[in-house]
């Protein structure tokens, strides 16, 4: 079974869904684990040949089960840069892999829910991601393929640590729990950075929208857990979903602030972005995620409303670049990528007219 | 007979015709003529008595001129601060007639072609103002209005000098010869400074668009004589029309240099532009004459096809804060102001909607 990457690109993975508990403010909800088989050295000691066995191990055993529905294998390492950008920008395999040389590649789930690394850091980077807040279902559901991998291969674990792992941040149960939080209002009302302190307090991690040493683009915020040892699975799952809630409430009183405070300059950021995102004849990718976090903030406070959220969350990721290159067909420099952002954007949010009022297409 | 002020406010003066030759650069020729009474002092050394009886007999004479189709007096001293800064906005009567204090007025001829301002800098000060390049037509008609009024009052005139004015600047001809010119290519191009240094060499004023002190708003600049004393009115005018199609060259290439070069960066500074007239919730007019500027060559370029240059020149005045305060039925503070403006101008753009398509009203 093949993965069709033009048809990939067309089409939208369940986090994006813009469904789910609070998914006005939660985005995605996912948890990794970070696994090792026990006869193997790490990948950072493997050779070519280890690495080369541990991803046919791998593969075969994890192909073989067959209570999650549907399972692809794509070898990353035969992928086109291109193709290998855009599984980075869908968040189904880390930049990191991507970037990476050598035997590697990833198995993904039907719908996008579950997908799973082969020589990442670690041989095996399980992930399942979510719609809006939903830990609990992603936790079990990252539970039982994890099990089910573990009866088919031997993990690297030690009774005193739990799971090895190549890096000693993760040793333990091998987990990241982590909430990807649209945070507008909180980034307006300058409260964010005095959040973010009190997250690190609790030893709490704070992200950009593609992980560790990424910024926040279009106010996106990852919350995750930074302990993995010494705790439960269920503990790490009950940290991180703790404070959840108390962040979407500073969100929604920062929104409220604004509502009330500070309505018509709030409706006018809204309704100026939205206007640029449809007249924009060139737009950079730091631009349009600006824009859009002004959208995505109107839409739910029902200053826009011809525009649905699953909507506003696909054009975060497809106007990225590689999506935007494999929807126009081709590899563009920045500048041509930038006129195709923009004629993209146009053509999606004025759909209903033959092209945005007036303005020549010329 | 009467001015009718909210009505002004909604009509539009012949020099927003956009017609005229030229009329994509040149917005309007403008002649004045700086005249005082033989028989009374300057102003600056006029008591009220004299400034009432100079009222009284330029009002009285002026309005038994029948060839020049009907004129009304207005008694600037007895309007309220909206409606004289209305007259100055609409480039009627100058700044300084505005705010200055006693008896003063102007008469102002059906067309707004013409209007003669009583108590002025000078006793009085007649203005032609045509749209396009007309320079020529508005000596005409001037030296007309010029003739008719000399027939009735006695002209202070020295034989040597020429006509006498309070400043010194504007003895001999008392002409003042200015065209509007929109020179947005110019600027982006950066060219207009260099421009301005040529000007300035061969005796040429350059001003913004409310004259003398006032800043460029909207790219517009006009152009005028300096020197008053010493050359035939003929000569005046022919000195400033001599270097208009120059300039107009100047900006013509200016502009077919930025289609050929920077075309995307130049239809994308027009397209966003007029998306966010349309969109933008509070806009102030600094902003919005910058943005009308780049719609107003985006229309001439055909690069905007559903606005017509009669509707862009207009917005540059009704968004103005008299006409705005007129048309909305009030005074405002400065934020009401720009909420009403951008309220305004989503109205107009979209006219032939419901509003703008997908943003909240309220």
């Amino acid at each position: 079974m093949n993965v069709d990457f033009s048809s990939l690109a067309r089409t939208s993975g369940e986090w994006l869904r813009g469904a789910g508990p609070e998914a006005d403010i939660v985005m995605s909800s996912r948890i990794r684990l970070a696994r090792n088989l026990a006869d193997y050295p790490f990948i950072s000691r493997a050779n070519a040949g280890d690495r080369t066995e541990i991803e046919r191990i791998l593969r075969d055993r994890i192909l073989s089960i067959e209570e999650v529905g549907a399972l692809t294998y794509v070898d990353v390492n035969k992928l086109a840069l291109l193709d290998r950008q855009l599984l980075a920008e869908r968040q189904l395999i880390s930049r990191e892999l991507s970037d990476a040389e050598g035997s590697r590649g990833v198995v993904l789930a039907d719908n996008e829910q579950a997908s799973l690394m082969v020589n990442e850091e670690d041989h095996l980077r399980i992930q399942v991601i979510q719609s809006g807040l939903n830990l609990q279902s992603a936790w079990e559901m990252i539970n039982q393929i994890d099990d089910l991998v573990e009866a088919r291969v031997t993990y690297a674990f030690n009774e005193n640590l739990g799971y090895l792992t190549a890096c000693p941040t993760n040793v333990g149960t091998g987990m990241r729990v982590s909430v990807m939080l649209h945070l507008p209002a909180l980034v307006i009302t300058r409260q964010i950075d005095k959040l973010f302190r009190s997250l690190q307090k609790i030893s709490l991690a704070v992200r950009g929208l593609y992980g560790e040493g990424t910024q926040a683009m279009g106010d996106f915020y990852q919350i995750s857990n930074q302990i993995t040892l010494g705790r439960s699975e269920a503990d790490l799952v009950k940290q991180v979903g703790d404070v959840i809630p108390t962040i979407i409430d500073y969100e929604r009183k920062a929104r409220e602030f604004l509502v009330r405070e500070s309505h018509e300059n709030l409706h006018d950021r809204v309704s100026r972005a939205y206007g640029i995102l449809r007249t924009a004849q060139t737009i950079s990718s730091e631009e349009t995620m600006h824009l859009l976090s002004s959208v995505r903030m109107g839409v739910n406070l029902g200053m826009i409303n011809d525009l649905e959220i699953p909507t506003v969350n696909k054009l975060f990721i497809y106007t990225q670049p590689a999506h935007l290159q494999k929807l126009t067909g081709g590899e563009l420099d920045t500048a041509d990528r930038n006129i195709e952002r923009a004629r993209y954007l146009r053509h999606l949010l004025n759909k209903d007219e033959h092209g945005e009022r007036g303005v020549s297409q010329n």
